[in-house]
C-alpha cells in the first residue's frame, strides 16, 4: 500500500508542476526546468519507498527488467493515473478562468520526438537506479530529472514533451493537447519503454543479471528495496 | 547553542536571498533558483549541525517524526524567526527607497497554494533527510532546495511562495505581502507540517521505525546528529 | 560491443540535444542548460560501462592517461561519429524547413575558445571519472556536463562551443557552421585533450600511478571498469 | 608544485568565466549560472589536489582552520592571482573592442554586500569540505559554487558579486570595477574570510576538533589529503 500511496503523491506533484507552469509560461526556462527538477525532488524522495516511477512508461521497463513484481504494474499504472488527474484538477481550480492553448501536433514528429525522449528516459532510469554498477549513487533523481528537462528544451516546440502516460492524461484533461491526438502519445511512449528495457539489457547483460534484487542480496541501493518495501 | 546558532544563520541568509531577489525580480527565473539554491546551500553547510530546518513548518514536521527533541522545538523556532526578521533588516537597508508591490493574495487558492508545496517540502525533508533507507546520501540538499524552487515557479503568481513561516514573517516585515494575509500562509504551512510527518509515518512505517537516532546507532548519515549535537 | 552501443547512444542524445536547441534558441539560457545537461545524463547513465565519453576528443585523453584500450580508441570515434550523424538526421527531419544561420568564426578566436574549453572538459573527465582520490563519487556526471554548459555560455559567440568533433561534424552537416571552419575545431580539439591528459597526469602524478585499473583493483568507481566492461 | 598549479588553473578558467559572461552579459541569469558552474566543476576536478580553493579569502579562511599549512598560504595566493591575471588577460583579447561597463559601488553597501555572502562562501567551504561530520560527502562542489551563484544574483547590482580578491584583480584590470574601489573588495573579503573561520569553529568545535587531517587519519575524503598532497 506504502507504494501505491507513494508513487500517486509524487506523480501528483510532477502533473501539479507541470500544469501550473505549461498555462503561466508555456514556453522558455521555467516550465522544462520546474518540471524537471520536480521528477527530481520525487524521485530522491520515494526512490526508496516505490522506486520513483511516477510514469507508467517506466513502471513498464521496470517490469520487464525484472525490478517491479507482476502483481504490483497495474495498481502502479492505476496510482500514478489518479495522481495525474488529482493533479488537473487542482490545477483547474487555481488557474480557473485562464486561457489554455491546445496543442495539436503533427503525427510523424509527435511520435518520433515522444518515442526519443521516452526511451531516454527509461534508459536512464534503468541505468542510474538499477544497473548493479550504479549501486548506492546520489545522482540517480538528478540524471532522472534533468532527462525531461532536456527533453522539454529539446522537442517541447514539436510535442509539447509529455513522455509520460499519466502526464498525457492531465494534459489531456487540462485542454493543453487534443484527445484526438493522445493515441500519438501512448503509442510512443509505451514503444519506448519497451524498446529502453531491451537495450539497457543487451547494454548491462555481461555485468547485470536480470533479478528481483532485495536490499540484503543487493547492498545499499534504495531501488533495490522493492521486493522488501 | 551552535545548533541554534546554525539555524539562525541559515534563516538569515535564506531570507536575504528571498528578500534580495524577490525585490529586485519578483518574477522569471532568477528569484525562484536563487531562493531554492540558498536553502540548498545551507542544508548542505548546515545539516550535519542543526538538520538544517531553516523554517518553522519544517521543525514541526521533524519533531514530529521523532528527529528533534522537544526541549529544541521553541529555540529553533526562534533562532529562525531571529534570523529572518535581521535578513529583513539587512534587506530594508540594501534596498532601501526601492518601491516594493504588496501582494494581496485570494484566500483560499493561497490556502491550497501554500498548504501544498509546505507539504512537499516536509516530505522531501522527512525523506532525504531522515529516512533510514536514504541514510548517507549526497543529494538531500539539493531535493530541499529545488523543492522550494519548483514550488517557486509552480505557484509564485498564486501566493508569493513563502513555504516558511520565517520568510513570511520576514516578507511581511518588507512589505511583500500584506499584514492581514499573514493568517493563512501560518495556517497552511503548519497544517502542511503535521500532515507531511504523518504521511512520511505511514508510508515509511515498515521500513523506519521512529526513533531519535544518534550518530553512533545510525552510521553516517549527518542528519541523524541531532542528539548528539 | 555493449562499449560501441553505449558511445553511440549517449553522443546520439547529445548532438541530438544540441542540434535541436541551437536551432531553435541559439542564444540564451536554454541551449546551454539543455546541452550541458544531456552530456551529464547520458555520463550517469552510460559511465559504468563505456567511461561515458560521447566525445572523440576525450576518448584521446583518456587513452592517454591510461583508462582506454588501445584497441578501443578507434571503434570509440567511430560510434561517436555514428551517434553524432544519425543525430543530425534526425534533427534535420524535425526541423525541416526551419532557417539556420551558418556562423563563419574567425581562426584566432575560435582556435583560442576551442582549446581552452575542450581543455578544461578533458581535464574535469579525467579529474573526476578517473582519479584515485575522486574514487567512488556521485558528481562526475555533474562537473563533466556543466564543464560544457560553463563553456557554451563562456564563448558561444566566438566559437559556437562545440568542444566535440563528434559535434562538430553533426553541426556542419545541419550547417550550423561552415565546413572550411571545420579544421578549426578539430585542430584545438584534439590538441585541447593531449594538453589536458599531460597536464592531468603532471598534477596527479604523486597520487594516481597511470594504468588501467579493474574493478577488482580499484573499488566501486563505475568508470574503472573499462577492462572488464 | 602540483597544489599550486591546480590552484592557478582553477583560478584561471573561475576568471575566464566571470570575464566572458560579465561583459557580454552584465545582468540576467547566465552571469551567475556559469560562474557558479565554473567554480562548481573545479572544485569538483581539483578539490582532491589542492582543496580547491580558487580564492584567497577562502585560502585564508582554511588556513585559519589549520586546514592549510602555513608554508603554502602565500603559494597559493600567489598562485590565484597570476591565474585571475592571465584569465583577464585572454579576456581582453577575446573581447578586444568590446565596450566595458565599469561600476563604481557605493561604499557601504558594498562593504556589506562582499562581506555577507564572501562569509557565507568560507562557511560553506569549510563546512562542506573540511567539518569532520561531512566526510566523504559528493556534494561539496555544488554548494560551493551555487553560494557564488545566489550571491550574485542577490547582490550583483549592489557589488558586482566578486567574493574573491583574485576575481576582484581581474575585474579591476578589464576595468569592470573602477581601481579606487578596490580597497573595499579585498576589506570586506578578508574580514569575512577570518570571521567565517570563527564562526565555522564556534559552531563545530564539538564535533570536529581542528588539525590538519591525512586522508590515513581521515578516511575518504578528498579535502583531507592537503597534507599528503
Amino acid at each position: 500500500m506504502n507504494k501505491y500511496l507513494m508513487e500517486l503523491i509524487g506523480t501528483f506533484f510532477l502533473m501539479l508542476t507541470v500544469g501550473l507552469t505549461a498555462i503561466a509560461a508555456p514556453s522558455g526556462v521555467i516550465a522544462p526546468l520546474a518540471i524537471g527538477s520536480a521528477l527530481m525532488i520525487m524521485v530522491f524522495a520515494g526512490g526508496h519507498i516505490s522506486g520513483g516511477h511516477y510514469n507508467p512508461a517506466v513502471s513498464l521497463g521496470v517490469w520487464m527488467r525484472g525490478n517491479l513484481e507482476t502483481k504490483d504494474l497495474v495498481p502502479y499504472w492505476v496510482s500514478q493515473l489518479v495522481g495525474g488527474l488529482l493533479a488537473a484538477g487542482v490545477v483547474a481550480f487555481l488557474k480557473f478562468g485562464v486561457p489554455v492553448s491546445t496543442l495539436s501536433p503533427a503525427v510523424l514528429p509527435t511520435l518520433l520526438a515522444e518515442f526519443l525522449f521516452t526511451f531516454a528516459l527509461v534508459f536512464v532510469v534503468l541505468s542510474t537506479a538499477t544497473a548493479k554498477g550504479n549501486a548506492g549513487n546520489s545522482f540517480f533523481g538528478l540524471a532522472i530529472g534533468f532527462t525531461v528537462m532536456v527533453g522539454a528544451f529539446a522537442v517541447g516546440d514539436i510535442s509539447g514533451a509529455a513522455f509520460n502516460p499519466a502526464v498525457v492524461l492531465g494534459i489531456s484533461v487540462l485542454g493543453l493537447v487534443s484527445w484526438s491526438s493522445i493515441w500519438m502519445y501512448l503509442l510512443a511512449e509505451l514503444l519506448a519503454g519497451v524498446a529502453a528495457a531491451s537495450a539497457f539489457q543487451f547494454i548491462n547483460m555481461e555485468v547485470a543479471p536480470v533479478k528481483v534484487l532485495t536490499r540484503e542480496e543487493g547492498g545499499e541501493a534504495p531501488h533495490w528495496k522493492i521486493k522488501a518495501g
